[in-house]
This record gives structure tokens, sequence and C-alpha cells, in this order.
């Protein structure tokens, strides 16, 4: 979609999986652009000037030129990808894509996403009754998507695409969260293909010392 | 996008916004189409037969021709008003719009349209944690919304777009889950304005007696 004529700058949070989506999808494209680095737990989303970019206050942010943003993680998947291989022209395709961004941030990112989140940082205990929650609908997540890769290689169409960037971004670090992803073989499968993608890159940062609770100022304090 | 070359079927629950949103967008398309009531507390999400069509067992789903069936009802939306003035050509205003798709499954529908689902079939309490949990997250996503459309007429570019139709469909109700609209004058406005839209329909349906708990057979249950 983007060519040199655009400026393009990634508002970006290392250890964000909603961030690493977006800088696999870019190195893919062989797409070059600015990273500014935002500390979410140093307050960094918290000021006015981030409100300004993104009032939602959520990393990523892209910025387009010299004065449009788009946020969300899976929109800003959708508009580099317009245009190339990474997102079928076909419509019945294009909408299943569609489909996977929405799964992804519904069923993925709040239920494996937000525990791994929350345990690695000392948010919630195994056994806590939220923890308990979001295991449960990661487990039906995971089983869903299992039972969808078991007849096909990707996730739409049968190509890679931004369906499976984003589904990736979490999924591919549930264990983190103790879900055992030995019981989703096809999963397993799954994630070892798009691992063999052309220019694949994993910089995945783990949560640094400050996104423990109290530690930093963020907009989960 | 759709033409008469396709029979298209729309499995589809009466009392809920979700499949509202694409019987919305269905209506100011003019587009036929037969209609399947699924009543999803007689466990009629449950049977084999319609996990055939969706593993999610969720509504609505959409039929295409004689085999081909799509799920989610954003992704809905999206499949049909593709070439339509429903969903704009240019790509950062198209990425706009599946930003408020997802948007509006994160952090309207789970916020004030599981609010107001609980609340109104007996499953939650307006003090019990869960609903406080729900309503705080609703509100910030209404002052959110009233934030964005305080400087437009329409989310996305300007222009009534599916991004209105699918928001729309829970925040219409938001009253019903106790949250007061008259404090988002903005999100009031904007409501006014997609009713003004032609070929506007509100046929969502209350929910029935047999959705509340213990009542009927549901993926709630």
């Amino acid at each position: 979609m983007i060519t040199e004529t655009h400026g393009l700058r990634l508002y970006d949070y290392a250890a964000s999986a909603n961030c690493f989506k977006v800088r696999l999808l870019l190195a893919q494209l062989r797409q070059p652009y600015d990273r500014v680095p935002i500390d979410i737990f140093a307050g960094d989303t918290l000021t006015d000037d981030f409100h300004a970019k993104n009032p939602a206050r959520s990393t990523p942010v892209l910025q387009i030129g010299e004065s449009t943003y788009l946020s969300e993680s899976n929109a800003i998947l959708f508009f580099l990808a317009q245009g190339t291989p990474f997102l079928p022209d076909e419509p019945l395709l294009r909408a299943e894509v569609v489909r996977w961004l929405i799964f992804e941030q519904t069923d993925v990112m709040m239920t494996v996403g937000g525990l791994r989140f929350r345990l690695v940082t000392g948010r919630l205990r195994p056994d806590d009754p939220d923890a308990i929650r979001r295991r449960n609908a990661g487990e039906e997540a995971l089983e869903l998507l299992d039972q969808h890769v078991r007849a096909r290689r990707f996730l739409a169409g049968d190509r890679y695409s931004i369906a499976d960037i984003a589904v990736y971004g979490y999924t591919h670090v549930a264990p983190e969260a103790g879900f055992e992803l030995s019981r989703y073989p096809a999963v397993e499968a799954w994630l070892r293909a798009v691992e063999e993608q052309p220019h694949f890159v994993n910089d995945l940062a783990p949560y640094p010392e400050n996104a423990r609770p109290g530690a930093g100022r963020s907009i989960y304090d």
C-alpha cells in the first residue's frame, strides 16, 4: 500500500504483541519506517501529546505523513496490507480476514493475551476468578482455532495473510500464560507455518520490571 | 456487493443487536434475503447442524449460495458493504472503518451490550463486580465515542458507513443498561443522524422470557 511518498512512523512498545504484529508485517513488506518507543508503564501514553494521537491511549499508533494517525493494531495491519499479497482482493476472502481480525481481539487478545499480561506482571494469580474466566475462554478460542486449521494451512483462503499475523501475535506466547499448546497440534503446526514465511521476524520483548503493578504509571494502574 | 445471482440467507435472532446490525444494512441496501430464525435460548445454536455452519455457535451467520457461511456480525457487514457507498474505497478511510468494527466488538458490545444482556435477563445485578467493571468500561467507550463525534457527523470520513451501523447496534440501547446518554450529547446527536438515514429500520426485539437463566438452554448456561 504505502510507498516512499509517505513517511511512516510507528509509536510502539517492544513488549506488546499488538505492536509486534505491526512490526512483523512491516518487516515482511520490506517497508521502511521510523520507530518511536513508547514506554507504556513509564506513563508515555498518559500525556496530552499521546492523547492527541490516540484518545484511547493504546499502542500501536501509526503516523502516516505529517498529521494522520491510525490506531487499533489490526486496523493498521489492514491499512498496510491493502494492495499487497497479505490481504486478498476477493470479497469473501477479504471479509474472512476481517472476521479473524475481530476474533483475535475479542477471543484471543482479551483471553490468552490478557491472562499472560496479568500473570507475568503479577496482577493475577492462576486461581483468581478473573484468571480462571480468561483461561476457560482462551481454551475455547484455541480449540476453535485448532478445528479451523486442522483442514487448512492458513486462516483465510489457504494463503498467508494479515489474519495469520494478527492471530499469531498472542497465540505463540500462550504457553507463558499456562496454556498447553500440545493439546492443539494443528495450532502448533500452523504457528510453525507462520514462522517459515519469508522475512519472518520475532522481536517481541519480555515485559520489563516497571510493568509490575506499582512500579510504573500506566492505564493499568 | 451481492446481486441476484447469489441466494442470501441470514441465520438470525430477533433480540440480538449483532443480528439487527446486519438486518439494518440489508434493509438500507434494499437487498432481498431469507431470514431463518434461530432461538438462541431454545438451544438452536447448540445443535450439530448449527456447529457445521458456525463452530463458534454465535449469531448472525450469513449463508451465501449453497454452502458458504460467514460468521461474525461485523465481517458480514464488511462483506455486504464492499462495492457500495456503505464502505469507502479510499484505503485510509477503509482502515478507519475496520478500526471502528473492532472497537465496537471489544469496547461497546462486550461492555454496554454485555451489561444490558446480563441486567435485563437477570444474570447480574447492578452492584455485582462484573456489572461495575462493564459499566466503567462502557462509560469509557461512550466518552471516547462522544469525543470523536463532537467534531464529526459520522464515525469514518464524515459519511455514513457500516462503522456507524456497527456502533449504533448496542449504543442506542445503552439506557437499558443504565447508561445516561444525556451525559454524551454528541453521541445522542449522532444516534439521531443514523436514524435519519434513508431506509433506516429498527426491528430489534426485546429479550423474550426464555432468555432468563434456567428458562432455556444456550451457550450462556
